[in-house]
């Protein structure tokens, strides 16, 4: 009887899983000891009657008695044979449900942590469907994938020696080079390569600010509405989150916001996300003296610079910084291939020593080929030739979105009215109080399967913006000419209706 | 005047940072205003007298001074020129401190926050130099690397539709197969691929289960001596640490720990970091009850589980689990590439959605293309026979160390005797409490330039254990030929200085 249970066992796991015969034989005698067929201080078969009654080679047996042996669920007896231990357990019945697949019956389904229900909670900026208009996403067909590829095989064979090299965990040297050649050129950002730590993008950025300079249960400010992905950040490194509203030039701490002294204040000022503000040149000395007089530190997310169409780009609040409190961060994901996951964060200088080591102790950071290969990529010219194409490329695209909603425009306070269409991927229409923005996105979605996102959706405390956020980074002209009427013919419908 | 100060700034400009002309000529206006030079409401030259004075084409000019109007920095008044804006701040004393590189003076320097501090100091565990007897460091020489490129490039090649798609956030579908499957055959977990989190290593796998099954002072049960990647990671999510000590069968919970009660527990089972024991079949039994007494979550490292050298390898402790609360993770770093930056989590059925949501928000998984890269590597057998390969290779290391520690040893409780030699990449050397093991350490780092970590620096609470951390996946046998007796003899030299 024994046998006969051991041999279907092994034929389900033979079959299941290409298993080795004395694998097989191991799994069907330790499920035989689980459920019970074979009780504890129960005698073994000998391995020559195992081997004969299963038709296995007597080796296959010893093998698997052996490995039962060592993990001690088999005790053998000098001269008596081998038993079953005492000690392996029956199985409970959780066990079976398990086995059909169903859940186990002994432990409450999901009994996640309180952060972990929060962290986990679903968002709107998660429902990520790439479709012509979806935020976020950026166009790489362009990308030179033959030449990456020649300098990634180049690096992943050179740099053998260096990347076992983990002393130095701001990153590959050279890189953190280019990367300071490039903001002190292109971003007027202040540094020294040795400021720059490589992290894999603004998620890993900020959490390593979060940590190392807020402690659970110090307040951050955050723009309202807010970019999501800084928002679960913060919730995950046990910031409070104190959102202060955005206007057209950015944040706007009001005199009452004062009464909830931030120690990190989080802004996106060269493209406001999501309602795509620049933030002015006073708004930026406003914000550094209110950080001045709190004390704060300042995490500028220079997401979206690389794009500005109307004038030239604007230099970052990092360079206007006078006594060293801004953290600068910003990511290769959107300039060139989300599948790099390089990111970087330039650190005042007393820091650096503490977040290089911080990083390497939590992070483990790695990817040394990638790295060597971004930062030829980078002193080759190629990115900055990647940015000169992409730059026409999207100026095109966002060009034919603006005529596309031309017709619906309104030239009145409350909208439909354009935000943030001078620089970055996406622009935000903003529309009238009265439209329920949440319905209009969501007809759009059913009716012509088209991904917008609605404003009030990144509103942490505010209730009064509506407005559709709008990626043009994703879509190839001919799409962007054939949805773009139909995102506008929807709206025009709603505001109908709002006014109604 | 201001020409000449002008000139100066970009000739000093123009030398270090290659700028184009306009560049310069912005950063150079730019110091003016911020140093005074021109001041707020100062009315600028017209640029038809800037452009002569300097010697620049008109154009140049224009360029500079649109973009300093852009970013507020100067306002035009119609018919009646350009102007400095009265926001314009002066440079404050640190300004100029930090541009002659030296610290800002209104900051204070590395003003960390209190978990900060704790999470940059610096451990034993992370003055990682590569040498003959670093622990913790394989050998990848012998990394099939011509194939590993093809195989990447080809990937690069075609994921490039998925590698946009983020939606499925437990990491690439054929990869996560080809994980289960493994672990499956050669670990005897029980799981579905759709079980498995693609994460880039231990560290983000510890800090997801850390932040979605424990809030902010839970506590968790850590082995001691521990893993200090762990102990980071539990500090870093804000848990309440309580040590645990570990002996010959690993974690050995006393009565007096339950007055503790884990809300998880960590451990190591399959080769303890760093004292290599390998936990008992009944103390796996027993750990599962008291898990479950306490309603605990269990980690379970399966580090170092893939090289076993005496018998056939140990199953996992999630393999016994009957209610589905162990949480089992590895990595691909220490088996194929450290520059991988690849490992997984099997998480309970009930857990997946919640994991899958939290890991794509805050980690932003991505690497796509390595991933498909690894999952094909896996499925042709490449995987399978890197790791016997492997395994013969380490074998003959280990054993070359054994014998070159022989000499040392004692047949005493108080050791010198070797400690979890039958499996992983390192072992341990445990000596008598006399013995100062950071002093041998440090004595072995300055006398023969070789690095090995003391027991006792892994150590938590507990003050008793002394001994030597030794590698040796990383040095060709030759150098352990070469240098184990140097060990050894140092060794010697200790005790001998530790029983006069």
């Amino acid at each position: 009887m024994l046998s006969e249970y051991l041999l279907a066992e092994m034929s389900r796991l033979g079959a299941r899983d290409a298993l080795p015969l004395h694998r097989q034989l191991y799994e069907a005698l330790r499920r035989a000891m689980l459920d019970g067929k074979l009780g504890a201080g129960e005698r073994l078969p000998s391995s020559r009657d195992l081997a004969q009654d299963l038709k296995l080679s007597r080796n296959t047996v010893v093998a698997a008695i052996n490995q039962l042996s060592v993990e001690g669920y088999l005790a053998s007896r000098v001269g008596s044979g081998t038993y079953v231990n005492d000690s392996v357990p029956r199985t409970t019945p959780g066990r079976g449900a398990r086995q059909a697949g169903g859940q186990p019956a002994t432990v409450q389904a999901g009994r996640l942590s309180a952060r972990g229900k929060a962290l986990s909670a679903s968002f709107c900026a998660t429902e990520l469907e790439v479709q012509p208009f979806t935020p976020g996403i950026a166009d790489f067909s362009a990308f030179p994938l033959t030449l990456w590829q020649r300098l990634q095989n180049k690096h992943w064979r050179l740099t053998y020696p260096d990347m076992l090299d983990y002393n130095d965990s701001g990153g590959y040297a050279p890189l953190r080079r280019a990367v300071a050649d490039y903001l002190r050129v292109f971003r007027s950002v202040q540094l020294d390569a040795d400021q720059v730590v490589i992290t894999t993008g603004t998620q890993q950025s900020l959490e390593l600010c979060a940590r190392l300079l807020a402690d659970h249960g110090d307040t951050v400010w955050v723009e309202d509405p807010a970019y999501w992905g800084a928002v679960k950040a913060f919730m995950a490194t046990g910031l409070s989150l104190h959102p202060v509203p955005v206007d057209e030039e950015g944040i706007n701490p009001r005199s009452a916001d004062n009464a909830k002294p931030p120690r990190l204040v989080y802004v996106t000022p060269s493209h406001q996300y999501p309602t795509g503000a620049v933030m002015s040149l006073p708004r930026r000395h406003q914000l550094l003296a209110t950080a001045r007089a709190h004390d704060a530190w300042v995490l500028e997310d220079d997401y979206d610079s690389e794009y500005r169409f109307s004038g030239p780009p604007i230099s970052c609040l990092e360079g206007l910084d006078t006594d060293g409190r801004v953290l600068y961060m910003g990511t290769f994901s959107k300039v060139l291939y989300p599948g790099l996951k390089i990111g970087y964060l330039v650190v005042p200088r007393p820091l650096v020593a503490a977040f290089k080591q911080a990083h390497y102790d939590l992070n483990r950071p790695g990817q040394m080929p990638v790295q060597a290969a971004l930062a030829e990529f980078i002193e080759m010219g190629h990115f900055a030739s990647a940015l000169r194409r992409a730059r026409l490329n999207y100026g095109e695209r966002r060009q034919c979105l603006l005529e596309a909603l031309r017709p619906v425009l309104r030239d009145t306070q409350e909208g439909p009215y354009i935000s943030g269409a001078e620089q970055g991927l996406h622009l935000c229409l903003r529309l009238p109080q009265s439209v329920d923005d949440r319905a209009l996105a969501q007809r759009i979605a059913t009716q012509h399967g088209l991904t917008v996102r609605p404003l009030s959706a990144y509103c942490l405390a505010r209730k009064d913006l509506r407005g559709l956020v709008i990626g043009y980074g994703y879509a190839p002209l001919a799409e962007i000419k054939r949805c773009g009427p139909l995102v506008a013919a929807a709206v025009r419908q709603a505001l109908g209706g709002a006014a109604a």
